[in-house]
Parts: C-alpha cells; sequence; structure tokens
C-alpha cells in the first residue's frame, strides 16, 4: 500500500491546485495545514478503492468558507478534529478511513491533517474531480446520497452536527454557519459505506494530483515546459495566453466572486478572454464564444512556472497560460449537469466538451 | 399533583401572553399548538420545582423565530419533537421533564405539546419569568449553565444539534438557522439537571400564568375590572392610558423591531409614551421620562378587556393601558442586568425598579 509522507505533499498541494480550477484554497495553507499534523506521525496509508470492504465507516473532511478568509484566518488544525470526532460519536460507528471530497489546495490536504492525527488512512477518491463552490455539487448527490449527518466545527471551540432533508438544505445551513464562524469553517461531510465510496465518487483523485505536481517538478528539474506537462497527465488542452487585465472581484454570502479578463497575446493577441468564477473558475468566453464551461475544468497557470493560479491571487499584468481539462464522464450525465452546469450558475451557455472543441488541435 | 388538562389552556396562554410583554408569540397558535397534542393524550403533570431529584434530566423546549412569521406559519408540532428526540438522543439519558424557558402565548404552551406527545410532566418554572428575544437572556446563564448542546428543528425533517463555547454564540448560529428555517424554528435547549433547574430558574412561572388568566377571565364572568385582578395577581402597576398612535415595525433579522406611541388620555391627556420593543416591549418612556425599562415587564392591556395585546397585533386607535411589572429578583443582580438590562439592548437609560417609582401610588 502507498504510504504519503511529508515528504510528498509539495506535489499533492501543487497538483491540487490545479485541479482547484482557481478555488479550492491556498496550497501553501493546504500543506501547512498537513505538515504539522504529519510530522510528529507515521506516513498516511492511502487506500485504494478498490481496496475498501463495502460496509467499512468513511467520513470525508473538508473546509468549507472563501478561500479570501482562509489566508487570513490560518485553521488550527483541531477544529477539524473536533469535528470529526462529533459525526462519528453521532454515527456510533468506528471511522476506517477519510477522503477528501474536493481536489484543491486546501481540500486535498485537509483529510491528510485528520489521517494523521487520527492514525487512519485517506481514501485516493474525492467527490468532484476538481473544486466546485457548493457542498452538494459531488457526484455522491448524482446517486442520491445524503451529505448528512455532517459536523461543522470552528477554531473557538464551537461545533454543530446537523441531519437535513436534501443536500441543498444542507448547504444552506452549513453555510450559514460557516458565516458564523468567521466565514471558514471545518467540516466532516457525506458519510458513506465502502460500497457507496467505490460505486459513487472519483476514484484515484488523490495519486492524480500527486502526478500533476509531480510532472511541473519534474519538468522544472529538466528545464522541459511545465505546462505541455500538466497537458499530458490532465488530458488538458491550453486553450489561451495572455496577460491578466481587469479583475473585478466580491465575497458574498461566503463566496469570492468575480470576473477576470485576460488580455491574449501571441496567438489571442487583439481578443480577451472573460472567465467568471465563484470560488472557482466556471466559465471563459471569448466575446460571445463559450470556450470552456462547467463541469469542465478551467485552469489558469503561470506562463512561465506553470503554477496554478487561484482566483484571490490573480493580478493585473500576471502573465498566464489558461488549459481547458475534461471533467470527470459522471458529471457529464444529464443528472451531473444539472447540479454543476452552467445552467444551475446562471450561465445561457450549453455544456460542450472541450476536447470535442480544441481536441482536434 | 396537578394535572394541566385541555380545559386549563385557555388560562394559560392567556396569562403567559401578559407575561410576554407583547412578544413570545400568539397565545390563540401557542392554544392550538398544544391542544392537538392534548387532545388524544391523558392530562400532563405540572411538577413542583421542589419534587424534582437533582440527577433527573430536564429538556425545556421552545419555539425560536419572529413572532410575525409564527402566525403566517402554522407550526406542526411534529418538528419539537424531532428536536427533542435528536437531543435526547445525543446525550444519551432518558427526559424526566421538558418546561418552558420563556413565559408567552407560545413558549408557555409548546412544552405542554411536547409532554402530551413523549408522556412526560411539564416543570412549574421558567428561565425569565417573562419573555425576552434572545436564547441566552434567561437566568441559568447567569449562572453559567450551558444553553448546549441544543436541538433545533423546522418543518421540513431538518434538524441539528449545536454545541457552544457560551451562550452568545448558541444565539448566533441558533438565529442563522432559525433564518435559514423560515424564520421560526422549534428547539430544545439548556438541558439541565433537576438540581440546575431548582438553582437557577424562575420558579412557579406556569402556575402563575394559569392564576393571570383566571382572573382575566373570572373579571370577565363577575363584571370586575380585569386590569385591577392582573395587577393584583402581578403585584403590577397601571402606569398610562391611552390610545394607540403611530406604530413603526421592521423585521430585521428574525426580530420584529419597532416603536409604539400611546397617546394620553384621562389623567394623560397631552403627553404621549413611547414605547420601544424587540419581539418584546423593552423600554417605556414619557419624553425623557423613563417609566419603565427591562428586566421589569411592560405589558399593554385592552382597556375594555384586559386582554393583552403582542406588538404584532398593535393597531392605530386601540385603547389600551400600560402595565409595569416588577422582574423576578434575578434579573435584578449585576450579572443579570448586565445580560438583559437597558444597556444591552442599547438604551442609555439605567435600571429603576418598577415599584420604586409607582410603588407609592
Amino acid at each position: 500500500m502507498k504510504q504519503i509522507t511529508v515528504g510528498n505533499l509539495e506535489d499533492i498541494a501543487l497538483g491540487a491546485a490545479v485541479l482547484g480550477t482557481g478555488g479550492g484554497g491556498d496550497p501553501y495553507i493546504g500543506k501547512l495545514l498537513a505538515k504539522s499534523a504529519m510530522t510528529d506521525n507515521p506516513p498516511v496509508p492511502l487506500l485504494d478503492v478498490a481496496s475498501l470492504n463495502d460496509d467499512d465507516l468513511i467520513l470525508p473532511t473538508a473546509m468549507m468558507g472563501a478561500p479570501t478568509v482562509m489566508v487570513e484566518k490560518m485553521p488550527a488544525g483541531t477544529e477539524i478534529i473536533t469535528a470529526t470526532r462529533a459525526l462519528a460519536e453521532f454515527l456510533g460507528q468506528e471511522i476506517v478511513a477519510t477522503m477528501p471530497m474536493e481536489a484543491g489546495g486546501v481540500n486535498s490536504l485537509v483529510p491528510f491533517s485528520v489521517a494523521a492525527q487520527l492514525g487512519i488512512p485517506v481514501v485516493d477518491a474525492d467527490g468532484m474531480g476538481r473544486a466546485f463552490p457548493e457542498l452538494q455539487m459531488v457526484t455522491p448527490t448524482i446517486w442520491g446520497i445524503a451529505a448528512t449527518p455532517m459536523a461543522i466545527a470552528d477554531d473557538k471551540g464551537n461545533s454543530a452536527v446537523i441531519q437535513t432533508v436534501n443536500n441543498h438544505w444542507t448547504e444552506t445551513f452549513a453555510r450559514s454557519l460557516t458565516v458564523d464562524m468567521g466565514a471558514s469553517a471545518m467540516i466532516s461531510v457525506f458519510p458513506m459505506t465502502g460500497k457507496q465510496v467505490k460505486e459513487t465518487t472519483i476514484p484515484g483523485t488523490v495519486s492524480l494530483t500527486e502526478r500533476i505536481g509531480r510532472a511541473i517538478r519534474e519538468a522544472h528539474e529538466r528545464h522541459t515546459d511545465p505546462i505541455q506537462a500538466v497537458c499530458g497527465v490532465t488530458n488538458g488542452f491550453a486553450i489561451w495566453q495572455g496577460k491578466v487585465g481587469d479583475v473585478e472581484r466580491r465575497t458574498v454570502g461566503g463566496f469570492a466572486r468575480g470576473t477576470a479578463e485576460i488580455e491574449g497575446t501571441g496567438a489571442y493577441q487583439g481578443r480577451t478572454l472573460e472567465i467568471e468564477f465563484q470560488n472557482e473558475f466556471l466559465i471563459a468566453r471569448d466575446g460571445d464564444e463559450v470556450m470552456v464551461t462547467t463541469p469542465d475544468l478551467i485552469t489558469v497557470l503561470d506562463a512561465e512556472t506553470g503554477e496554478p493560479i487561484t482566483t484571490e491571487s490573480l493580478r493585473y499584468g500576471f502573465r498566464v497560460v489558461v488549459l481547458g481539462i475534461p471533467s470527470n464522464e459522471r458529471w457529464r450525465s444529464a443528472r451531473g449537469l444539472e447540479l454543476v452546469g452552467p445552467g444551475y450558475f446562471g450561465y445561457e451557455a450549453s455544456f460542450s466538451p472541450v476536447e470535442a472543441r480544441f481536441g482536434g488541435k
């Protein structure tokens, strides 16, 4: 079985930020969080989805809130243990493993902090294969799996266990509590059996994040193109290159929303790509033409280093390359698109797979 | 032991609305709620505080939210059972009795609905001896008793169990969830031992509410003055009579706030009493002069019938008498005034006992 050590965290955090599509939190914070828990503990086993027993209890763990605040309000790492213990106590069952529900700079790493502290493994999977802004936006929701009972905790010692009749109510309640808790909180959510994890989540996401991070690192070491390396590992496409122009952002109800303009350079000279985000980049348009749209991934990389840029760190003048990466096929089903397609976010565009547009290039 | 039947509900609801000081909910709703649960069940025993065993688990029950909404959104009566069961399950202990935490048209009656459905008694006490707008404003808070673990539930089947580091956080979280739940929710809160109930709550509040209601009813039957009857039972003072002028109200964050002007008649002709409320009437001023202030009770009665008028049903032209009623001595301690004195609500007035001003009359 693969063991994750502190030495692997750099690659995982970097790769996670690529799949985070501008959200999912600052990888620096995620790395610090996992590192402080893992330094004094044995390596964390990374469990293959196939190795789970059908009745194992898996308790995914995550941070909820606006990435902006995560940066200002570094989590202590203990509140997530409070939340996880509260939920296990409520369920009256032993936790076999934890796992991420989203790929992102923080949320790919949170489960490693929990696993190290509780002495349990992490499942090599997640519920998105990317990052999304709302709690119910995970593939298990497609199969009707309940987000609750879920636990939420803050750094002051407050916590709550929530039970709802559907996952939209979970999002509503957890979002309000997150705002009250200072705009970021730690959660244990979507308790699942091993069988449910096998049937409804996206397998291999943790090892994919590590491969992406390693590809970027090795490209630096070998002086090869890190962007090509990322495209190779993710089956992604470089859809734009340019210079960041206006970035408009506002924090609304715990979300970091806004729009970024990327003024084209090279082959894109004279045109402007407009990317809208809500924690994550959700739609990229060249004028009226939709280039990439959720659930496919829109990732902005530094043109030189290939390192991913979050919506929060995006600044005027940055030279960037924008990638479009195919989303997991589960998101492309009718029910998947209902949950996270452009229509849910209020965009009039219809979804068209990124490889259909750029695959021929 | 005294048994409460459907026949007692009328008096309790009426008396509770007097102590509700304009808030605490519509007694009509409270009565309906308790009646529907009690009709098909045996009478509910009313337990004297002294008869509690020190280690009995007492689980107070209440409705949280703006009275305005309570009127529009009649509770089903089942959500409170969900909340109470969720909390008992969480505590892993058997409930010996429930009790009200506030005296008011709805919240004096909610525990009878719960008691009838669960087949348990109601303790003859409450945590305020009146109504107050926030959850932490109960005498047990003076002794540092925690409001949590508490349960909250809505009519759709959603619920949460909250644990906080202090009772102000409980109020914050429960208020947000109440707003999300449609501006009113049912709660089980302040789980206490029998010893804690004996030492920190206000004994006899339920039987007092019944005596007040009975006094009004009997005054009607005997064609005597119902207002004098209320003053007799409550040791209150008629401090004003007049006609309701302007009433300004707004619902802010789940609270019904506003100001009512009472244009004096008779001995008060030519002067105007201004009463400010936040769910409950909190301060009554004649110009710059403070007549009565929280924690003492300000109650507005119909001048003819002596029936209490809630802040929500107060309308232009009503002929009313305003009462000032002494609050329980526990509220008049330094810590009590810190929790619910005029300063907490942002008024510059200092507290002066109502009987000190009007007792000589």
